[in-house]
């Protein structure tokens, strides 16, 4: 008989947790009290911090406060500061208080949302708040769960945008393709400007590389839809079987806006599906001035944005709509024995999982609640205009300089310029900047020419930073030896 | 001009995350102190979780005092306690302390892994975490980073399937499917008890499910090799391509384990892709006693399984290892101007988002870090030697009570079981236990008989726990009115 067998454990106990969890609570606390004083990019060599840590596994237990030493020590100086509000790169990916704090309560609760069954309020909440937002982002009506659509929150776009190909497989075929496999007649349709998760998903999904066609754009890097309109009949008349088209409302090189409108016009007239990735500009939306970045969505099948970009919600939450949930439930729905509940054969309740590539989900719609509660729509409009008349602001400051250019329009918050001399003058610039830790901003080309991305999305960039931003910018501009 | 413009902000304080943040530890803290006085399977009824709640997003910004008054008012009753020492439901879904304030960090750091760029430490830590579980797993070493392979956490076993298949549909057409998309001949296989998301991702690739072969099982409802092998042959003659093949290591429905070294000495013969998913049950092989779960893994092109699970590495975690990660990187990269950089460009690291769906990811491996260093190897082999040695006390419980019968071995802990009255009874007796709210658990069929599942995982649970299930299992076996 081993006495007291029960009693032995190596958990956490509730108290430890309380502990510990204060612990870490003033480490996160203190991390963003002197973010500023991290160079934005880690200078880490490749190697450098697996370097620093043991080569195997420890068989011992060790404490917490081992732990959170070497996190200081030895981790830190590999991160690169994505809530520094010296990030200027990509497109932001926020966090913020409440996010963080909803997101804890997550972890903490621990349940599965794959079945409304496995813990009603996990699919509950989600489809409440995704419902919130339709109005708030002048979506259409459709998208709501209370009428065909509905809402769902998804890891990013690119999932998001791999179920609205599914879907629309699916639909093409008449329901087919999940039976029978991919055919290779079906075309789809996306701007040469477009994320490069369209091609991730239309390989996915086996339509094949050949099979997308990325449609020309005009001089603001937008698609052209007569363009499209003449690829999609030109395809047709090759009995070819045109059947998706994303748009994107605000694109990651530039943030141009695709005419969605017109775009949605042909997509009916073909009997296309239409998804719209609004994955970062669609947050503006919740401004009426801004508000006509969805226009033309009455015509869309499916739509997404992400709150883990610029609505202080940290990552995952995508939010994706479809208009007819039977077509996207269709084409992901797969129901096991062990799966059979009676909630989901009455009908009368969403299951998630059939709504997304994995089966397990985790209860992501608390930190969007916690977002949308603690800032309100006014705090969220307050920093997406605050942040919007900044970029507009350096846009300015770039024009008045003359060794500078801009490089594409600037509807929101990223501005798109460069250097007037050239391609090695800019990389000169990007690269002396990043290594200088001050601030940090990425590239695009923008007609084949090496261009400067600064875009103003995050959580606590003030003016402030921007103003240093500039003054940088400057200074390495007038450092450069070329 | 607006005064102070600079000033005013909605975000939360560093000192204001301070205060919610230790009434966030502390609401966690007393959750789990009192979680057992809950009712496992929450008893709300459809809609009313999202009726309590408002129809419209807050205008105005609300406290978090006021956030939190409702998640313990209106949220907590539709919550299904998956972290209860009484939840035998399923697999189990377990988070525990260390990865809960892991996971906070990752939270709190909010960086993105996408690249090795955008924060090196994320990626090399989850590296060098997955090379850590090798040797404490028994796997082979073909799934070292350092060697031809490596390993990456998916968000589910699912998404790693699904990565398994593309990454195989790729080798097996000379890695033309991407760009031709899938062609109709390509078949796969997977045993008739194996999980559902084997299905979804055969459908997702554009396989079709015509095409996916389910194998008969034996007697302990594992794979038999022999009809693997025959409808390989089979389809071959038929002028098909076989090229996918997912054993499964402790299947959901009854934890069978398919004979991996045989199934996978077809593979090789006939250049089968062999995929092996032991999302619960691998975390078993920490222990030497169990470590022959992981027999014939030698010859498999792909294996997972999920911390998520047994590990006590809350959601989401799963660890997916190939053997060659060219393989795997040509199926899944895609590289856009805006993410081109000097460190992919040289070579020398790995980018995780070409290992898998989406491009954005979060710090994961953090949390797996800490309940690694936490519970030391020791400690994990701890919890699952009593996880096992619970369960098969229970098993020989219910072969001491007549009324009942075991309906599949029992490797480790879970336990198939039914009254033997009958599949009507043995629904009242799971409606009956899951609607008192003293247990929780789920039923399969086998044999084409319903049948109860009772999984002892969860991390808290105790022999306590274990005694009282089977106590409430025979008095609402005797009060069954059937």
């Amino acid at each position: 008989m081993i006495p007291e067998r029960e009693e032995k454990s190596f958990h956490m106990s509730p108290d430890e947790f309380r502990r510990h969890g204060h612990a870490v609570v003033e480490w996160i606390a203190d991390y963003y009290s002197r973010i500023e004083s991290f160079p934005v990019l880690s200078q880490v060599k490749a190697g450098e911090i697996r370097e620093s840590l043991p080569a195997n596994a420890p068989a011992k237990r060790e404490s917490l406060e081992a732990i959170l030493k070497d996190l200081s020590g030895k981790i830190l100086p590999g991160v690169t500061h994505w809530q520094s509000p010296n990030f200027f790169a990509f497109f932001p990916g926020n966090a913020s208080g409440p996010a963080i704090l909803g997101d804890l309560l997550s972890s903490g609760l621990g349940v599965q949302g794959m079945l409304w069954a496995t813990s009603p309020a996990c699919t509950e909440l989600e489809t409440l708040v995704l419902d919130w937002l339709v109005p708030e982002l002048g979506l259409p009506e459709k998208f709501l769960s209370t009428s065909s659509g509905g809402g769902v929150i998804q890891d990013t776009a690119s999932s998001a945008t791999l179920c609205a190909v599914l879907a629309a497989r699916e639909r093409a075929t008449n329901y087919r393709s999940n039976q029978e496999g991919s055919r290779g007649k079906l075309v789809a349709y996306t701007s040469a400007q477009a994320h490069s998760s369209v091609e991730k998903a239309v390989k996915i999904a086996g339509i094949g590389r050949e099979n997308l066609r990325l449609i020309e754009v005009d001089e603001t890097f937008a698609m052209k839809a007569e363009a499209l309109l003449a690829t999609v009949k030109q395809d047709r008349q090759s009995g070819l079987v045109p059947f998706f088209v994303c748009a994107t409302v605000g694109t990651t090189s530039s943030n141009a806006i695709d005419p969605v409108l017109e775009i949605g016009k042909i997509c009916r007239e073909y009997d296309l599906w239409l998804h719209v990735d609004a994955a970062m500009s669609g947050t503006a939306a919740l401004c009426p001035e801004f508000r006509y970045l969805h226009g033309g969505l009455e015509y869309a099948d499916s739509y997404c944005f992400n709150p883990h970009k610029w609505m202080f919600t940290n990552f995952d939450c995508d939010c994706f709509y479809v208009a007819d949930r039977k077509a996207l439930i269709q084409a992901l729905s797969v129901l096991p024995e062990y799966l059979r509940n009676k909630a989901t054969e009455s009908g009368s309740v969403i299951d998630y999982r059939d709504w997304q590539i994995p089966l397990g989900r985790r209860f992501r719609s608390l930190k969007l609640w916690f977002v949308l509660r603690y800032y309100g729509i006014e705090g969220l409009r307050f920093h997406v205009r605050e942040h919007v008349r900044l970029a507009q602001q350096f846009a300015g400051w770039v024009q008045s300089d003359d060794r500078f250019e801009l490089a594409a329009p600037i509807p929101l918050n990223l501005i798109c310029f460069r250097l007037k001399s050239g391609d090695e003058g800019n990389q000169a610039l990007m690269d002396a900047l990043n290594r200088s830790g001050d601030l940090y901003l990425t590239h695009t080309k923008l007609n084949d020419k090496l261009t400067l991305r600064l875009c103003v999305g995050q959580a606590n960039t003030t003016e402030r930073h921007v103003k240093r931003a500039w003054k940088r910018i400057q200074e390495e501009a007038s450092a450069l030896k070329i």
